[in-house]
């Protein structure tokens, strides 16, 4: 039997913690070896390092521990290690599919690490509650993901020794690691599918002007639309959301020389461009109006909007972000690197396509 | 400073551990106190209980801490005080934005009582190495939050002695509790909105037929059809995915009794059914199909889609399995308990509209 603790959820609002504890008789790894008939150290592997124990010996020390309750305290190790194995990871959007996957992506990873991810919903306006817990867990390192996040959050961490890697953004500083996919290039792609369509008209609808990612999408769109001779002739700012990518639509297509093709930064504003262009100005996609988005997110594949988008390799964003998280230490500290992963634009029905040859 | 931890990542695939470790002079809370001017118990209180220190207090104490770089250490406490304050939170399908929802509900809940989410995302296939995984963390409870999760794993953490909550779904153990939407009542809804709009052809489309909710789901539509003399004349299997709700919705359009309306067992496969017919049936929605789902996750409301559903109320599920997991145990064990969360019918488009009065 593990420690059998009962929790009163009333202690968590006073100070008058009151936790009744039953404390059955502890089995440890020496018991287990010995019922298994393997090594101790055997036993602690196929605890933590399972995958260098055979099959037959994993189930074998499994079945043993199962029957006399026992499982280690990772807890007790991480102070006599002075490690907890545990990454904070604090998510910001998860109603954004993308954000949704990309922490899917790295919760598998960690835990074929044998790591585990201590989850920090963000709430913007709670972020400095939020950082002291997160230092308290003493975790070994912190995985930042979301476009809209603080930058004082991984400062914070940064400076109490933990290391910090951004995911889906960068900051000026350079003490911060970032993982980002080419916006500037992936934009790029986007500004050539245009030109190549023959569309004049084009608009660029950005999200969050603050953030790296809308910025170098933009400057990525502009840069590669000049080499064609074309510029944006009209831009909006739909704050990455759905609700923000309506309101940005209804401004730009009520302009007498509405755009004949839209680059959304992100696919919640390209697919809410989608609905508004179709229900309130009863256009077609993409003979009236091409839409590009932004993420290849889930959204983008679905029927209603087969959304041509940019991917955003998001396997290789979570495993770029663990390396360099957890990348051997060999001076007194690393260099801080901002990782690009290309990107790849996907083609589909929402712009105009070429056609089969 | 806090510790100083630099992490090998090849230290995790060897039994050759290699830390090297960096430690500062540790201030502790008695340095804190000192500079801000407040008992030890303030700083504590600031740390633990913030909702019981004043903002101007909070603020002082932050700053002195900051200063000083200190930050407590939530696991050395846990040892202390035989919890860790560490809630285990399995998830098995990100990709569906109810969960995406309910896992962000649930995490901000924690964290505002001051517990955190240990997050571990479940491969069904993995199941078996990610219990040890989790209990090795000594949670103080465990939230298992999926349609198709096995109970083996709920089983195996309340024998470890470790309380467990299931969301979504129940066993038929009853060892375990559980936080489920109602969903016979919510089923009876869409069939009482089917037989009062007239439709007589009807189709189900069940998702995982072991899951809990799908064979509710089922239950309540059929039986609430039988009390206005109808019943279900198609059936297909779409496994709760958008694939698998494609396939399905093939298999049900192409019979010569198409059905006038379905009811999918959740979003996914409705908005999947609604694109099939859209795209390989040409039907009007909800013209020549009406679609029903269920949880009016953010799927439901896109334009696109319009879909009627059944909201399952996300907040009221994840405050109900918090306060189960942590009620206040005042016998031995606490007896297992199914809690039934209301839903309520969410009326669009994809259903045919009441006219107005």
């Amino acid at each position: 039997m593990c420690r059998l603790v009962f929790v009163d959820a009333r202690a968590y609002n006073s100070t008058n913690i009151n936790i009744r504890k039953s404390m059955p008789s502890r089995t440890n790894s020496n018991d287990v070896a010995r019922l298994a008939g393997v090594s101790r150290s055997t036993v602690s592997r196929v605890f933590t390092d399972g995958a260098y124990a055979s099959a037959e010996t994993s189930e074998r020390v499994m079945k043993a521990a199962d029957q006399l309750g026992y499982c280690p305290n990772a807890i007790a190790r991480s102070l006599s290690m002075n490690r907890t194995s545990l990454i904070g990871v604090i998510v910001g959007e998860l109603d954004n599919p993308f954000y949704a996957d990309i922490l899917q992506v790295i919760g598998v990873k960690l835990q074929q690490r044998r790591l585990a991810s201590l989850l920090f919903v963000a709430n913007p306006s709670a972020m400095d509650t939020l950082i002291p817990q997160v230092l308290s867990y003493r975790v070994d390192g912190v995985i930042i993901s979301g476009a809209t996040l603080s930058s004082k959050m991984a400062l914070r961490c940064q400076s109490a020794g933990i290391p910090v890697v951004l995911v889906n953004r960068y900051t000026d500083s350079d003490l911060i690691s970032s993982v980002v996919g080419d916006n500037v290039d992936g934009a790029g792609q986007v500004a050539r599918l245009f030109a190549e369509r023959g569309y004049r008209r084009i608009g660029f609808m950005a999200g969050l002007p603050e953030a790296s990612s809308s910025r170098d999408r933009e400057h990525g769109f502009r840069i590669k639309l000049a080499d064609f001779g074309l510029s944006v002739s009209a831009r909006e700012v739909g704050s990455f959301t759905l609700e923000g990518g309506a309101r940005a639509a209804r401004a730009m297509l009520c302009r007498p020389d509405r755009p004949e093709a839209v680059f959304c930064a992100n696919d919640m504003m390209a697919t809410a461009t989608i609905d508004i262009a179709r229900t309130e100005f009863n256009l077609r996609i993409p003979e009236d109006l091409a839409v590009a988005g932004y993420d290849n997110s889930s959204l983008a594949g679905m029927l209603a909007y087969q959304l041509t988008s940019v991917d955003q390799n998001t396997t290789l964003m979570a495993e770029a972000a663990l390396e360099n998280l957890l990348q051997p230490s060999l001076g007194a500290k690393p260099p801080a690197q901002v990782v690009r992963i290309p990107s790849k634009l996907v083609e589909r029905a929402s712009t105009t396509l070429l056609a089969a040859n």
